[in-house]
């Protein structure tokens, strides 16, 4: 009777119990079998921890990095803490706690006589592990589970614990990482919520009063702090989705203990109802269940990660938005939690609706002032397309020198790509699977990303602590005429220079399908050499520059700033006018029909060069160059067509609708013209200068339009 | 009623009817519906025909080579009118029956009129299409879809039609295109089938007779001598499964119409049931769905292909094996047949079963004594893997230098690999869809295999004609002691070197896992140079022997024979004893430890140099060098080791089995010593000269085994 009472006194969660804590509580009572997806989740728990209920705990001495046996163990034993706890809640089957119990013994045992780890690499040292941060995810999962055992411990039980292990490791995270802890930064987020959460669990109001407004009680720090600024007025977090998911665990589960012991701080609605917002933000920066891979990201990171399931269940539990169970579904397994145990039997009951990708700003900064992504969604099914446009702030240290970049998904995978972050988490051969010299090196720079380059440097000289305090200007935002159309300006990062970037998704009937433009405009005041890199996925086809090969040695196209990881394949020289090249990647042909006045070369590349420890992809880029140039000047048109089937061996729709295209300037007005296979052209005008009423007039003909861009005939 | 009679009347395919035809021609009769997977088909197929119904015939002068417009419309035509045929067959609506006979009658008016299709290039020109393969494809094709509607068309029409088109294209075939007609060879069987088929459907014996036994009539050609000859005892087509998969086609198809108008002929008896086996052999030339892409082929075919699709349900209607029923379902689709509706029908009834993929032989030649494919399983699950180690003829043409390679599959995906063809089936901008320069410079080389290349040249120096009279001499196929095994001998590939293989597959207890050894001897008489290549799929981890890598600068590693494409990337000196080198590839590492002495460098390679058009992938390798050599020897241990998630940023079994490996030789006999983690060694035993007793004696420890080889302990 008392596991049943304890969990239906949570309260707010009761929903989520569908029937298995009911069936272990009072056996007598028919209850509703657990659904699928929650019985999977349920049965893959009692297997994992199977094993080691038939062990003595393993709580080894911390000695190895990332990937290394003792840190493999300990993200073992919170894991267990947690998954013990939440099976005995579920099950009521005593051996779970006395699991749960018997672990904590020994990190009793041990942790009292902890040093700070031996490796030295981090920044923040741990005591479990290499960093602190490794440590307060330990705490954070472990509460979790002692949570639900605690009230059947003995006193003694629970002091033993409680004063070996919780309460030292919070005082190591408020004392001895005390700078984590005041940060406004996802480290100490998943510090404040260890602290908090077990503020609540073990009853020491405090540590809830710490974790909710900082060490000095002020509110300048801590969590609430944390909601204000962490998070965009939409919902985005400045270091981008890889971050993002991650910083959100604990936030939704802090957030989920407050709700539980606090109710009334309604801490779900707390600025407009930002943690709800949050979720929702994650999954709309995904492309087919990758997030998009802003900033320092492993680029297989996706919705189905533990930190997005959970974070689900949490706000599904609040708001059952059908939409979420659809996610749910794509994430392939619900959390082990009572929420987690509610989407399982809503899904089960048919309750799932589509979730609707749409075409949305998401405005960086706290106050929403500091540039923003946009996000164009076109096509549908298998067809759909995602262009993703970074205008945003810099995103701290992970943040990468890629302002006005773009990423293009089409076909269900990148067609013009971001490098992520160069890191192979966990393996341990590679750097022990922290971040790699070369996310320094190439990762981070200018020429990794779809970005304008100025001088062969970077934005900023890629220097973080210059980029961090200027904002990105986001200009329009807007869709008409069958445009959709996004816009910024940046300033300083190439210091007398400024650029200017638009990019748009036409979709209109005479082209028959969807395709993207991209105009750049620069504007200096001396002679600049201007690289517009494309990193492009798939097979190069042909182009109507002849590329000259390098067949028999390969050199670097540079020699820093991330240049000289570029081996230089082949190079063009490029006339004035419309110009056009092509690729083609598995089953889809690409088409970029570009006007690039002032643009004299172009270059094919290969990563790899400089890249002794094989760390790179070898991935592949176009390069378009002005050289001496006080401007640049550039739009270009990327069409997605053709559908190839290698299992049928057939190719259908392989003429592009476009067929050229010619960028005429007039002041701050921009003109495109784009010529069709029909032999119709089709304009589009683009202002800069913010002016309403716009004309450009080009061959005897005025075109008009209304604002910052519109189709003008 | 007509149509029931009709289809009814075939007779021995009865049971594939399920409704839907007697639905057709009886609606007053209750039928059960159609199962899922053929509805999906029918409405496919009424979806693909539906634009058709409401336009002209489009049926152009032939003008474009593979990809291009006239080649897909006439692609697209032989497909409407196959599939009219078939709608109207299964719904008896008399507008597809017209619509056979309207696009039949745009033919009539073209096909007379035609000369040779103008493109150049292929060696056996059509008139439709730019190679006769092609136009048989057309006929085969087209002539079952007028099958199913000529007899509710008018005397008059059928006399159009077949004047016009059947009649002539039979006779192209015949005359024009006699010495492929008249070949032994995959372009043959397309031939033979067509004009066979249309023997049986417009009643011409002296057709069928030309098809079945050659033009002469003496069965010196023709299909029967083709099932003679094409295939080996085990079912194996000597091009290797991906011209399989499209020979398989016509003989399946052909031989269905054999069956229906002649069943006396017991087609499928033939050669002790070789039609029925070559499909299976298909089936088992494949992982995960992909076939294994030995010699010229497409890397991203597989089981899905329409020709399987079509031939499975052929063979299923004849022997009901629920095996096939799930590879059905892995197939995603079923045939838009008879015997296709009669498979979805009892997937639905629930009669699948997994089709066992088991350790097999499939001999070479037509007697089977011409070397062959040995594929060994291994693991389960997630991690079931496969070894195929290629000791076959030549395989003809299409064939590659690749004699005694081997690729391995682990986690679903290659990890040991072939580079299959150099072609970009039906891109346009890649050769018109062709093979490439490539194919021959690269793709067919030794080098570009995994298989010991010597002198840097290819075996038979590249010359199909040299090498396609010489068999390799399969040794060994045997399983014991937890060994699945398999060896060959390649003697005058290379001069005066005999080169043997063994290949082995251990799952003991004592490994926790299976491993891959691979032991490699060649005997030369004067001194070579012998590279070892292993084509590893991934990113490299490390090595016991220092790799310097060119950073700066990549020069290719040779000048001819395929080492001109290669760049070298990073060289190494390896010193005597047993060495070690690793790589990783999503969530699984590989270990590979080897002692080959002799070896004094290693190289780490990419392909791309001296690739002019971007045509080949940037694929890795690892070659391990001896120079000035009279012999070879090496032996290396693979091993799939560990459990990376990239989602739950955990990586587990961290550890392999094997640390490290010696080889010990002592005339004909040699011992392979593995020391593994847990401190014990596992030695095997293996004797090339084929005596019954062996032992070798090392460190005052004799060890003895019995055949080919044994574990000693």
């Amino acid at each position: 009777m008392q596991i049943s009472r304890r969990l239906l006194g949570a309260g707010v969660l009761g929903a989520g119990l569908v029937g298995l804590s009911a069936q272990a509580a009072t056996p007598a009572t028919k209850t509703p079998p657990p659904a699928p997806l929650f019985k999977a989740t349920l049965d893959k728990a009692r297997k994992s921890v199977a094993p080691y209920l038939k062990q003595r705990p393993d709580v080894p001495v911390p000695k190895d990095a990332g990937g290394g046996y003792t840190h493999e163990r300990h993200k073992d034993n919170y894991r267990v803490i947690r998954e013990a706890g939440m099976l005995y809640a579920f099950t009521g089957e005593r051996r779970y706690a006395d699991l749960v119990r018997d672990v904590l013994f020994a990190y009793a045992d041990l942790y009292p006589g902890l040093k700070p780890h031996p490796i030295e690499a981090a920044p923040q040292k741990g005591k479990l592990f290499w960093q602190s941060l490794n440590d307060a995810v330990w705490l954070v999962e472990a509460i979790q589970g002692y949570a639900e055992v605690r009230s059947v411990l003995t006193p003694a039980d629970r002091q033993r614990i409680e004063a070996n292990v919780f309460r030292p490791m919070c005082a190591f995270s408020m004392v001895d990482s005390a700078k984590t802890f005041e940060r406004i930064h996802n480290h100490a987020t998943w510090a404040v919520a260890g602290v908090g959460m077990t503020g609540y669990v073990i009853n020491e109001p405090a540590y809830v009063k710490a974790a909710l407004y900082g060490l000095k009680g002020d509110g300048k720090t801590g969590f609430l702090r944390q909601i204000d600024e962490l998070f965009s007025p939409d919902g985005y977090y400045t270091e981008g989705p890889y971050y993002q998911r991650y910083a959100l665990q604990p936030f939704e589960v802090f957030a989920g203990s407050i709700e539980r012991y606090d109710p009334a701080k309604k801490i779900f609605d707390y600025r407009d109802g930002m943690l709800v917002k949050a979720v929702y933000a994650l999954i709309d920066l995904s492309y087919e269940g990758k997030f998009f891979p802003l900033n320092d990201a492993i680029v297989d990171k996706g919705i189905d990660s533990p930190e997005l399931i959970q974070a689900l269940a949490i706000v599904y539990a609040r708001n059952k938005d059908p939409q979420l169970l659809s996610v749910s579904t794509a994430q392939g397994t619900v959390a082990f939690t009572r929420e987690g145990a509610l989407v399982a039997a809503d899904i089960a009951a048919g309750k799932s609706k589509p979730f609707n990708y749409k075409s949305q700003l998401f405005r960086d900064g706290a106050k929403g002032d500091e540039g923003g992504v946009a996000v164009i969604r076109s096509g549908k099914g298998n067809r759909a397309q995602a262009l993703v446009f970074k205008a945003t702030a810099q995103g701290m240290g992970h943040g990468h020198f890629d302002r006005l970049s773009y990423i293009f998904y089409d076909a269900k995978r990148e067609a013009v790509a971001d490098y992520g972050a160069a890191r192979y988490l966990n393996v341990e051969a590679k750097k022990g699977g922290r971040y790699l010299a070369e996310n320094e090196t190439w990762a981070k720079q200018s020429i990794a990303h779809n970005t304008l380059v100025v001088d062969e440097t970077s934005q900023f000289n890629a220097d973080v602590d210059a980029a961090q305090p200027v904002p990105t200007t986001f200009l329009t935002f807007a869709t008409k005429d069958g445009v959709q159309f996004a816009s910024a300006r940046l300033d300083k990062a190439y210091g007398e220079v400024t650029i200017w970037r638009a990019v748009m998704v036409v979709e209109r009937p005479e082209l028959g399908r969807p395709v993207v433009i991209d105009l750049v405009r620069a504007r200096g005041q001396s002679a600049h050499r201007y690289d517009l890199p494309l990193h492009y996925k798939g097979v190069f086809l042909d182009a109507s520059t002849k590329f000259k090969a390098s067949t028999t040695g390969l050199a670097p196209l540079g020699t820093k700033n991330g240049y000289q990881h570029l081996w230089k394949k082949a190079e063009a020289a490029v006339p004035e006018g419309g110009q056009r090249l092509s690729w083609f990647n598995r089953d889809r042909f690409y088409s970029l029909n570009y006007d690039a006045p002032g643009v004299s070369k172009a270059f094919l590349t290969e990563l790899g060069a400089n890249d002794p420890d094989d760390n790179l992809r070898p991935e592949r880029a176009v390069i378009l160059r002005a050289d001496n140039a006080r401007d640049f000047n550039s739009v270009s048109v990327l069409e997605a067509y053709g559908d190839y089937d290698p299992a049928q061996e057939s190719v259908r729709d392989i003429l592009p609708s476009v067929t050229g295209v010619r960028l005429h300037q007039d002041g701050a007005n921009d003109l495109i013209i784009l010529t069709l296979k029909t032999g119709q052209t089709l304009a589009i005008g683009v202002t800069w200068d913010g002016e309403d009423q716009n004309s450009v007039t080009l061959d005897g003909k005025t075109r008009t339009w209304r604002g910052a861009f519109g189709v003008t005939g």
